[in-house]
């Protein structure tokens, strides 16, 4: 097992050269938000827009239109319902992040299947929340392009069928190696000790706080890994880069704070990245 | 008649261990805000997920939905008029507050009536603002769970039948165990020297300021009392912690402020617990 | 004429008592919003919660409900569409504006009228932007409150008949007490040198800054003056402390600033009073 | 060419006469903002606000009026899709921005032809975005107004039929020309270098930085320039003050940020202004 560490920081957090354009920095969709779970989708597009991408559109209910605006003016909207639009998008992007807030109902399975079948591979698709939860009860294929599946503990469980008992590094990795038959695959397995796998490599986040013990975390960690993959490409190195980032600001803001809440870590990425840059 | 002061919060304000989860921070459901009180419900939400709930949904109008996300992205939300699904989700709560700017009008009274006969004797319910008002009208049953209950003295003179310049030290403890007769009972009597009574413990809060003295300081309190007892459990104890530092809070700002709006405090609140936790 | 200087501000705000209650510091209504002015409710609303009002209501288009809970969750909300609930309100409040944003079509004139005919006596009524408009133009009856109007040079030249450039402090004395007449009230007659007017007192406020000429300044001053009458009564030292505010934190804002936001003078308010508290 | 430097800012950001009024500071209207892209328009905003505007309309779909007033309570609010208001708005305007955020959809283009149709030589028209867009598709007749056109490369290429690779300063100053033929217009065309042409004269902007390499600057840009037109008068000078405001506010940002979000430029404005006024 290796350890990720602030060492990583510099070899994914490039200084951006002079003559860049946004359209080097990616363009992401973020699909999630159902009528329910709004914050989830804002949440997770803060952590892409303040890491940096290039292009962010928010692909969610139209009942989350206004108060995406109110947070962040900086990405577009798309209602998910609307399927043929959802389709054009998701071709023109590089990073497709799917389920923060998505729910499991049937509007939402529907959203799912059809970015499933749509994505192409040379796109990032990073699978969060219930979108994990729908793959598994509907036993969908997961589509062959350059995966990141972030489950937590239980989500994992449900995906692998490896309960949470017997998830040690051993029968996690056979069953990595199991999903990532047919296609690039990174797994962020999260929890207080949150692990990447990658082919042959199991990985070690080693910062962390229990103030981040709280509702909105993982949508925040999703829209930062979009927010990397965009600007730093897809590897296992930039997916822990920003898993530590995250971590590591919490860990940071814990100093003065009992809890932390998801949005203030999105905020501070700014600041972050600009100390670790090389 | 015991003091309240902050040699009670390290007691009770516990150091997070390294190994939590958002589910051992309880869950919380705040029910309440309807279409001219949805400032309310905002303001109680705030005071539970910034003292660390784990896991919050906001039950409430559907005209609170935006205004309550563009607040606070990490609350979840539920339409107070879909009574089935709120059945489901109080169900899996913790901790349940309602009465926040719930207002008194049919559907308040119908939204109320659900919540008194599904909760369940496990379950933490603290009443505050309106929904005192309708049980005291209606004379609804009390539920058999552990109950909080957060009057002004106004609202106390309702439920209790003790008019307000009657309301002694030894008229409210009677009223108190006439209540508190089949359930477990904590009594919060907000007024400037707020009062808790348990069994037959009186408590005197010994801070506050006049300068919170404006409206939304009673939905604030009842979110924050939300959020401490979903972290650290049931007791007169916990709720006193909860009080205490919401008026401290407040008069802390106070030195440099003429007035102290609600939601200010519950932003201060991650900041104090730190300094305060043991 | 007299000079408003600071020397007036420790005179009107007093310390606040230990024993008080929010209905100590006066229940304020603001009246005014219509589909395309809905921010000048909400700057206006930002003034009297930010001073200190003891309970805010805003009554305005239902277009604004979200926008307004989004900026301040201290004030309650009613639909100006529905006149009976407006109505029903108006009549439990100390103090009620009218105007800011309200506009001039035909809702508006139906909003106005209703509240010109139902206030009472003890009440006091500030009439701000285009509700002075609408009773020049409709030549509506000045009720027989304690009364307050805030117009700007053009509109005082609309509801008095005397044109900006005839505007002297003579001709302005001699029109104020035309209007007059069978009520109580207080002018402050808006320009880059404000003056108010009462009986036969002229005051000259002392303090402001160019940073200052931008939209939205005089909704705010309606706000602030709301604030202060609902907590120290109605009287032109009151409102000069008032007007005298809202100008002196522009200007100290203004040292460091090239234009002066409105909505920024109400959230210094709180830190303001206290320093000139007495 | 000539640099454009901050020498530039004192000759342009005047100190504000102690006798002004906000009729001094110009009327602009912003013109953008579909279902798609609302925080475009949102931006824009915010920059015509910061910078000092006398008075700002935003018009826009009926779907970002509350996102919009939660930003920014100081603009007022039009729906676009109102064409016979916006008529009559617009011919009160001194400053008009259209395109950011506005789309190229049936509805846009509607609301574009009826812009052009009715502007007047004495104001300053905007085009942006995607109204750059439009003209190109369709062909559309610029008007003989004070015209800014603010096109990206690509835009550029579109408007002007030269390629990006051969934008050179030789070849788009003859296409300058060529679109100038009828009009007073100043190109502002923005890269990681942006020039403005003006007659014969060619500027190159020294500051910027590739922090500002994300969505939502040029939306930004265009309305700080709109901000700075009503303020100071159409004229290159002018416009390369707001070019350079934007990118110097945007340089010192990034000393500590990895990445600037455009909001955090206007809300710089007033303090950079203000140290740079003379």
């Amino acid at each position: 097992m290796k350890m990720i560490t602030e060492k990583i920081l510099p070899d994914v957090i490039k200084k951006r050269r002079t003559d860049s354009f946004k359209s080097n920095y990616g363009k992401v969709a973020l699909i999630g938000g159902n009528e329910n779970f709004g914050g989830a989708i804002i949440m997770s597009t803060l952590g892409a827009v303040y890491a940096g991408a290039g292009l962010t559109t928010t692909i969610t209910a139209l009942s989350n239109q206004t108060s995406l605006h109110s947070w962040i003016p900086e990405a577009m909207f798309l209602d998910y319902s609307n399927i043929n639009e959802t389709n054009k998008l998701v071709n023109k992007m590089d990073v497709i992040t799917i389920g923060s807030g998505l729910g499991t109902d049937e509007n939402s399975l529907k959203v799912l299947k059809n970015v499933l079948e749509n994505v192409e591979p040379q796109q990032t698709l990073i699978i969060d929340g219930s979108a994990i939860d729908l793959i598994a009860t509907y036993n969908l294929q997961l589509p062959n392009v350059k995966l990141i599946l972030t489950p937590h503990q239980m989500e994992w469980q449900k995906i692998s069928n490896v309960k949470i008992k017997d998830q040690t590094e051993k029968n996690n990795q056979l069953a990595y190696h199991n999903l990532a038959q047919n296609h690039e695959l990174i797994l962020v397995l999260k929890s207080e000790h949150t692990h990447t796998y990658y082919q042959n490599d199991v990985y070690l986040n080693t910062t962390g706080t229990p103030a981040q013990a709280t509702g909105g975390m993982g949508d925040t960690l999703a829209g930062i890994i979009a927010g990397f993959v965009a600007q730093f490409g897809y590897s296992e190195k930039v997916i822990n880069a920003a898993v530590f980032s995250h971590s590591k600001i919490a860990t940071d803001l814990a100093e003065n704070q009992y809890v932390v809440l998801p949005h203030q870590i999105s905020q501070k990425l700014p600041e972050f990245m600009k100390k670790n840059e090389k």
